[in-house]
């Protein structure tokens, strides 16, 4: 049998629950998943005999991993826009929108992180706390400077966290102390962003760079094709902003009177391709999507930040029955929370919203939000082959969630040894409680709307156990 | 002077938070607040002398208890609509709408809790997690039932929590296996759960009994007079549901042709008065706004279950400008979250939908969800001179609340005690991280939008201390 013939270094046991299509959740029990050295998925097993994990309890150098009764093995969370370098201001954000949050909030914050102290301080915090909501690929702004764009990359390929780091270009429309000088220097810093990512880990394997420029207001034409040829070139993927706020856009349209709409902006730069990740895409034009569709271009959707900031509601709906790629973003700071299970849920509140306007279809379920925050993810990203599920041949970037079960005093005058069981059941006390009745898919859904980061009890990226929650 | 004629028994000591009005948060720094034996708010000294704590200090059978650094005291939290009978179903929901959701969810989980032990169990756990969220005061939908509506009652004043508890008088068009058998049997029934209360609590200090018509749709014309006639003889509050849905609106249409429209119904029946309580109210006309305002009726906004069972967005602004007084529910099970923090937080998304129709000063600012959940929950229970608030007078509901330093490895290596010292500061591990920079403003700013339950470190009640933060 194959899974003789090669190195199995870890056999995780127990009830793995994926994402097999948009619209369902598969759940299976009792089952294995054997991963080899490299955190490669070399089988999964549905259901597992018993036999069969006896006998690979007898291999050397086998490690069997289960989930206990009530716990479940989830595919790590997938966050494809979020700006570490905003982390510090979570939550601090008024009652401003896009253009004077970006003034009042965000660049000072940022431009304070060219302090390399300062940058480790606050990516550390950041990457520490996405890892323990789950997040186990990241697709990271940065700020405009170098080194400590860089040390962000350093952060997370320490930390063992998947990332796509990127460092903010912006020659234009930003306060002179936070602003890059020229397209040149532009260009030339964000070449040396990716060599040195290219150097930090050359096959890619877990950290990347990423082509960033901010949004088309704080770019020139010509850093924006020089970014556009350097895509080209360079293979790498591109992320930006897009169509996020009327006022943007109104300013979008007046700066480039040449182009359109706001989407031709970047094809003209050469900067729509099915490598571009584009954030927000609140009010996109019929021709908008028919050409982010036409460019096969992805978006993240980032319904937090768009509720706080007054943006609107994305039309995901739309988007997906139109055949776009759509994943979640939790936008630190313009959203609030770092974890893209809240990011989930408000992607199904946000659904609601827009159903009261585009009808009931609109409405996102349970199983919707956890595609999106996973394989939706993993596509905008160009890891569909790689993660987002239990898939032989991808790669073990899972978490392990638990809830946690109500005491039964009833049962616990019958027998107090079957009450500690239960007790222990689960994850420990976590803001998930289950009353022993609920099915799996009530499980999901409690887990997905009152679940945080105490439910998920350990989290590995590529194999590699890089969290486990505090005792 | 008078803190010396009287027994102080707790005198709290550092930074208070608490509303002063709508608009305005006041931040107490190194002041203090003396509670006498019966937890009544004897003094609030702004600031505090060391002299005088000192000489408290040495008074004997004085407790003084200090907030550490970075830590404040803010007044308990009011959730003014929940269905504790719900509270297992937290989460589960799918794609129902309300007249739905109550078939599908509600009607079998609510009837299951005839059930003693079930009640037992579901109850505790409820009224334990409110605590931890530092709900101080809640008015409670329990279930049809008597026993099971006393349970709750029971618990509530075990655990020390100020209680607002009402059976669910229902009898029209509930299905058979939860339904009052007629009118009279349900004001009986209603009569009974009083009795209970008033013999459990006579002062009705902590627990009161609430006069609880389900919804227009589930009460007869003969029910709802009688409970009106009740409401006026026995001084009791009373809660319904109103304008939560359009199909419900539609349905109430129909079934009384004679009203011209919902709030009409329970005028009607006597049921208006500056004692009822009105829970959702998204779709009020302008009629019914000005019927509700001139009978003083008062209204709990509960964003997190108008945004899940896809209701709708209650235009708040209108109500507070027309000086409707409005508090938060959290309306669990239709809400997903039993905190009144994460009411208040979507509250303030919720309005940013409103304002994207209905113009900018639609948005609720972070002080006046603050406001929604102390003070104008207290005024919508009637309790505004006894809770919401640090003055004299009144009672001592309160919370300790914390957040995290993030540690600074600069710091670390000058000094390893301040370090330590930085690190103690604030709640342990909780989800609110302070890098030592914000203000106060930006730090209740982070607790509304980034906390929850690891932030409440203490509870107290009435002076009795009811939940502190597990270790």
């Amino acid at each position: 049998m194959a899974i003789q013939s090669v190195v199995l270094k870890t056999i995780y046991v127990g009830t793995f629950i994926h994402s097999v299509s948009l619209a369902e959740l598969q759940v299976l029990k009792r089952s294995a998943v054997a991963v080899d050295e490299s955190g490669k998925i070399l089988l999964v097993e549905h259901p597992v005999e018993a036999s069969m994990l006896e006998m690979w309890a007898k291999e050397a150098g086998t490690t069997i991993v289960e989930a206990g009764p009530g716990q479940f093995f989830f595919p790590g969370l997938i966050d494809t826009h979020i700006h570490a370098s905003q982390y510090p201001n979570s939550g601090i954000f008024g009652k401003s929108t896009l253009l004077d949050w970006l003034n009042t909030y965000t660049f000072p914050l940022e431009a304070s992180l060219a302090k390399p102290s300062k940058a480790k301080r606050v990516y550390s915090r950041c990457v520490a706390r996405t890892l323990s909501h789950g997040t186990t690929t990241a697709a990271y702004y940065a700020t405009r400077d170098v080194t400590s764009t860089n040390i962000l990359a350093t952060t997370c390929h320490t930390a063992g966290q998947r990332a796509f780091v990127g460092r903010c270009c912006m020659d234009c429309m930003a306060p002179d102390y936070y602003r890059d000088t020229d397209a040149a220097t532009s260009l030339a810093d964000t070449i040396k962003c990716a060599e040195f990512c290219a150097k930090l880990d050359p096959k890619g394997e877990l950290v990347q760079s990423i082509i960033t420029p901010r949004f088309a207001p704080s770019c020139s034409r010509e850093l924006m094709r020089d970014l556009g040829d350097f895509m080209a070139q360079s293979g790498l993927l591109c992320q930006t902003h897009i169509s996020e706020n009327k006022g943007e856009i109104e300013l979008v349209a007046s700066l480039f009177p040449e182009c359109k709409n706001y989407a031709t902006v970047y094809d003209r730069a050469g900067l729509l391709s099915e490598k571009t990740v584009l954030a927000h895409a609140v009010h996109l034009t019929d021709d908008e999507i028919a050409l982010v569709k036409m460019r096969g271009s992805k978006i993240s959707h980032c319904p937090v930040s768009n509720a706080a900031l007054t943006s609107g509601a994305a039309k995901v709906r739309r988007l997906l029955d139109e055949g776009i790629v759509v994943g979640l973003g939790t936008d630190v700071s313009g959203g609030y929370s770092p974890s893209v299970l809240e990011a989930a849920r408000q992607a199904t509140m946000t659904s609601r919203f827009v159903s009261l306007t585009e009808g009931e279809e609109a409405k996102l379920s349970v199983e919707e939000a956890l595609y999106l925050a996973t394989r939706g993810g993993a596509e905008v990203l160009g890891l569909q082959k790689t993660v987002g599920a239990f898939e032989v041949g991808m790669e073990w970037d899972a978490l392990l969630v638990g809830c946690t079960f109500v005491p039964d005093e009833e049962e616990c005058d019958e027998d107090e040894d079957l009450l500690q069981a239960k007790q222990a059941v689960g994850g420990g006390m976590t803001p998930v409680d289950l009353f022993g009745w609920e099915n799996w898919e009530e499980m999901v859904a409690k887990w997905l709307y009152s679940g945080d980061d105490r439910n998920v009890l350990k989290v590995w990226v590529k194999g590699r156990k890089v969290h486990e929650k505090p005792a």
